[in-house]
């Protein structure tokens, strides 16, 4: 997939060469020649992936990656540092200002490709994620994910047959705090799969099992193909990393494993895997509060529409009695006026309470708005609706609620009106109609009390 | 990226033959004999491509793809159909009974790979929305996608510099009823940006620009890389359309252009990025609705609190005034008694309209709940928001309402609360408090009347 590049260079010999080799593979480039340039095009253009060299005169790679990853506009960008010497000191010092990969100069093509790829990968991922958290900010439904929140500590599964290079590993990553299971052969990844994992360590040396064979195992399977894979690999043999990563590895790191660059990229990747499951998170909450009633955490009434449409489909289908029960709580304007909204808050929600409590998991209770509440009873003939509505009533008058800080004990009633669904060719609204007029019974009945309309 | 990828085959030869080509690019396969056992595998193991043979005896290919696509737990798994000839018929009834693409026997490794990938490729930006969806549906907050809402015609861009092709091209996809704009050379192709097109059909046998630089170009730009790309390739240029396809290019088609083929293509690619963007807009959509009233359409409390946390701030930065107006309807219960719910409905609708006529677009309605309505003043001083809300309650008091088909006419008035922050020390709860207090002085002071508390 073609991407767009941004190559930050003060040395025009090396941005040519660099923009060559990706124009090459038809990626699109941008160019910049220093540090404050790359911050303007990064903000501008918004690249998919920057190169950025770490020696430049006046601001260097480093501060440049720190003040790229401190601004909400451009901290989505993956950096990549472009170090001329192969130093790990230099390579750590670039993951700690927030770069999510390095590059070692003279660059090796088949290197530069399969990272840029992995990247373009995890983009395209994100982007759509990010895409929909950008909606729900601008429908004022989200909020934007806090580069605080994505730091934790990380659960690491290890998989090296080498007893002593395993051991190692998890020595180094338990000592930074980080939880560490280690696995040497591969036998049961039950596990991998029952607990949230975020990295996998892969050592590619291990010769009791084909790793890449594991590697492919993992991204081919839907509960494990969202966990990152580090691959272990011996210098040597590149090209297979170089295979590991078109496979769906995300990350590689060279053997003997240098402990700070260990450190560095497990905490990059965990990064990402977390900031993949909070804009997940993000985006299903909004997509459930988009159906609860935010005072009392009921349904609202989008939900119950929508689910008596549902419910009333399956009685129909599987010849099952349906039924409603409507309540209303009696006077509540008045403990609005005398108690104030807070008060009367508080008591829709005490009410709420004990509604949730008098029910059973499968009937649904919804708030369609004020003082009303309905609620669904699947499966359920109109004599235990009104058993059921008996109870609800009961519950809520048989103590005063307590609200203000247990300040104001207040006695709560509800009217309740029960109607059931009649036959195939009944109608919702019909149905929902005669729980009124029960309900309307049940007020000039004298309230606190159940009717119910069997036609 | 490593797939999970099964083979439909009656005859073994095939299937190992297949496999262990698969297998070489580290997919996991699967395997079917037939076609019942195919559909149990589909369903069972949610395969990412099905690789589906034409000829089998008892039940055939084309009767398998069309109950994969019948089926709403197998209809996104993407199936290509391996024919044995190249015969086009074949090729049109497999896209016909809903099939993504196909192959011709003996197959082309670097053919397969491509498709495999490209593949792979629209799986990973579909499968993270489907995921939302499937959590919308679960919370009940959307509905599914109907298959029936991703068929329309298509709005296809032929970029080809042989006039005499091109127009052949764009009189076949016309006749088929899609709209088409046709470009000869790679000039200014703003409009591809300004109006939504579905598929860019690209000729790589143009030689008067380089189309494989212009398939990069449009993959690396965020507004054009949702459009599918189709290609027309030669035959003997195989490679080239292969390159196409690493670039993000979605699917390749032969020339000569074979009708049929190309009609069935088009739909292919068209229903991909229609499904797409309503899988967008649907979660986009539950994330708005999780901010609205249903019964109004105005912001509901979860947006108020929102919005007075991030105006608040932005008044004490800026230094500018901030207001807000509560209004309540007088005797809303008495309306809801004597008419009926559904009235009382209408009239908190009619009520929201009017609202929102005599407002500034900057002003932001609420209805947190009930009979209740606050409206947000941003850089609002208290004497103009005491105007506005004197012109809301003049316009609410104007004209009675009317409601049930204007068969009721309904007298409604409100009372209104004014308050103003006071400066940077003032608390949200403490400016809604004073809110509270004057529309509790407008009710004792007779109703439909507006009061304000300065301090």
């Amino acid at each position: 997939m073609s991407a767009r590049i941004l190559i930050v260079d003060d040395i025009e010999a090396n941005r040519k060469l660099l923009a060559a080799k990706l124009e090459a593979q038809y990626h699109t480039v941008l160019l910049a020649e220093n540090g404050p340039q790359a911050l303007e095009i990064a903000k501008a253009k918004d690249p998919e992936i920057i190169l950025l060299d770490v020696m430049m005169p006046g601001m260097d790679g480093y501060e440049v990656c720190r003040r790229l990853k401190a601004d909400p506009v451009t901290n989505h960008i993956p950096v990549v540092m472009v170090t001329a010497l192969s130093d790990t000191e230099d390579r750590v010092r670039g993951l700690d200002a927030g770069a999510e990969d390095f590059l070692t100069k003279p660059i090796d093509d088949f290197v530069l490709n399969s990272r840029v790829n992995a990247l373009i990968r995890y983009n395209t991922v994100t982007s759509e994620l990010r895409q929909r958290e950008a909606s729900g900010i601008r429908a004022g439904a989200m909020e934007s994910v806090d580069p605080e929140e994505v730091d934790r500590p990380a659960r690491v599964f290890v998989i090296d047959d080498n007893p002593r290079t395993s051991a190692r590993i998890a020595g180094i990553l338990r000592d930074a705090g980080h939880k560490v299971m280690t696995l040497l052969e591969a036998g049961d990844m039950g596990e991998l799969a029952t607990e949230r994992t975020d990295v996998l360590l892969l050592s590619l040396l291990s010769k009791s099992f084909d790793p890449l064979k594991l590697c492919a195992h993992f991204k081919s399977n839907d509960v494990t193909r969202a966990v990152s894979i580090l691959l272990v690999c011996d210098p040597l043999e590149r090209a297979r990393a170089v295979k590991g990563m078109e496979i769906g590895a995300s990350d590689m790191i060279m053997a003997p494993i240098d402990r700070q660059e260990l450190l560095a990229r497990i905490r990059t990747q965990t990064r990402r895997t977390r900031y993949v499951e909070i804009l997940r998170e993000r985006v299903d909450r909004g997509l459930e509060l988009s159906v609860i009633d935010q005072l009392t955490g009921l349904y609202n009434r989008r939900y119950m529409n929508n689910q008596l449409q549902q419910l009333m489909h399956r009685a129909v289908m599987g010849g099952k009695p349906l039924s409603v029960m409507m309540l209303d709580i009696d006077h509540f304007k008045p403990i609005n006026d005398t108690h104030g909204h807070q008060a009367g808050d508080e008591v829709l929600q005490e009410l709420a309470d004990r509604l949730r409590q008098n029910i059973r998991p499968m009937d649904v209770a919804c708030r369609p708005g004020g003082e009303e509440f309905l609620v669904i009873l699947p499966e359920t003939p109109g004599e235990l609706a009104m058993a059921a509505a008996e109870r609800v009533r009961r519950a809520i008058a048989a103590e005063p609620f307590l609200v203000m800080s247990d300040t104001k004990s207040i006695k709560v009633t509800v009217s309740a009106g029960v109607s059931s669904l009649l036959g195939p060719h009944d109608t919702i609204a019909d149905m929902m109609k005669r729980a009124d007029t029960a309900l309307y019974q049940a007020k000039s009945g004298g309230r606190n009390r159940v009717e119910s309309i069997a036609a």
